[in-house]
């Protein structure tokens, strides 16, 4: 749970805030496509989720909607921007240059976002001095120096698995405070002023298997319900000639 | 929605089928520390779930967890495995072998959860030809024909944004099924029955920025009540000498 201190005083809990983001997506697609407003049956379409989700989730910061009217789209996505702080900026550095960090560092929409990459770091002498959109990559060991020369909001953490807990703890005692987690392990600090994301990208690859599955049963039942209905009906034939 | 057909045929959320992989990853780790039964409270404080959600979410499946004992790890985690499918077996391939494309196809982690990669496409001449984990980086134009001698479960696409209607167009083509988008393009298909799970990494980062704002406007909440406590103090001081 946290509280919109500047707004409405509300308590929003984080599976609304999380969803959040998938809002803000959607809005800037109709806004580009000149869409005004939007009746929340309609947003339920494009987006998948219910009608009384949508409408559950945008009454916890205030009541954007007007009954038949809809919803104001520019004042719905201006305010769920506010929410979010997208007009808040954010430096980040990459710890953990491989095809993850690189990747990443390649993402165009995370400066767009407002998380501006000011630093990436490795230890492979192979990739250090190598640019990355303008971001040079620097050995790690010049890391102490570099967090202590610029303020540094977020870490992005894509280094292997078994060196997540020391390149944790060296972040924690740099002062950062926010780190992105992409290394398959569930990272708890014992800060408590440290916020942490574990990104688990097989969490979504294994809803997908799950949907897969789900899929194929419903087929095979279907399947096995048509043919014991053939069969069915060739009985009633069979039973007809009998007569 | 979706019908567990096999099991209880009790209708289970997606919100908490997006749950169970969580459970899954820290039931693994507890199997891992020998720990065999485990109370929704316990489980809570690890996880930073409320214990209530947990009973909600795992008493959707069926009771494993008693008055007073806990939860049996190892049955939880087998169930939990066995609704989200790790024991079944998926044919992946990715489509783009840019960093992101390169990075998942090391990803030993999707191997062991039963996905498993068996084709690469791009059409970048300079990757194409290499080898990621022994499977070969193929051009695009060879995918027709890999699709025909291969059975695909799922296609994994990270290819640039711009692109992706057509891939995806392409993919529905051959028949495949299951689509993990990494775009940042929500992804809707015409077709009813492909399945599509899209990846949006700066969601996650948005909800980090999110928190880091909650977290900076709470201190300075702080320090603005620590001022105003000590200027009372100060005022009472004043008042006092000035009786």
């Amino acid at each position: 749970m946290s509280l919109n201190k500047d707004g409405l005083n509300k308590k929003i809990s984080i599976a609304v805030i999380r969803r959040l983001p998938r809002y803000y997506r959607y809005l800037a697609d109709l806004l580009r496509m000149d869409i005004t407003r939007i009746s929340s049956k309609e947003l339920s379409q494009r987006m998948g989720i219910t009608a009384s989700q949508i409408r559950q989730d945008l009454n916890c910061f205030g009541g954007f909607g007007q009954q038949g009217y809809g919803y104001n789209v520019e004042l719905l996505y201006r305010e769920i921007g506010n929410i979010l702080g997208v007009s808040d900026r954010f430096t980040t550095i990459i710890i953990g240059a491989g095809n993850m960090g690189q990747a990443l560092a390649n993402y165009e929409n995370f400066e767009k976002r407002g998380f501006t990459l000011i630093g990436i770091f490795d230890i492979n002498p192979q990739i250090i001095g190598k640019k990355i959109r303008n971001v040079e990559i620097k050995h790690m060991n010049e890391m102490d120096d570099f967090c202590r020369d610029n303020h540094v909001d977020i870490a992005i953490l894509t280094v292997p698995y078994q060196n997540i807990p020391e390149v944790a703890k060296k972040v924690a005692s740099l002062g950062i405070k926010g780190l992105w987690n992409f290394s398959a392990m569930d990272l708890k600090l014992s800060y408590d002023d440290i916020i942490i994301e574990n990104v688990h990208l097989s969490d979504s690859l294994m809803v997908l298997g799950y949907k897969l599955n789900e899929r194929r049963k419903a087929e095979e039942t279907k399947k096995a319900e048509e043919a014991r209905k053939s069969e069915e009906v060739r009985e009633a034939g069979e039973a007809k000639k009998a007569e």
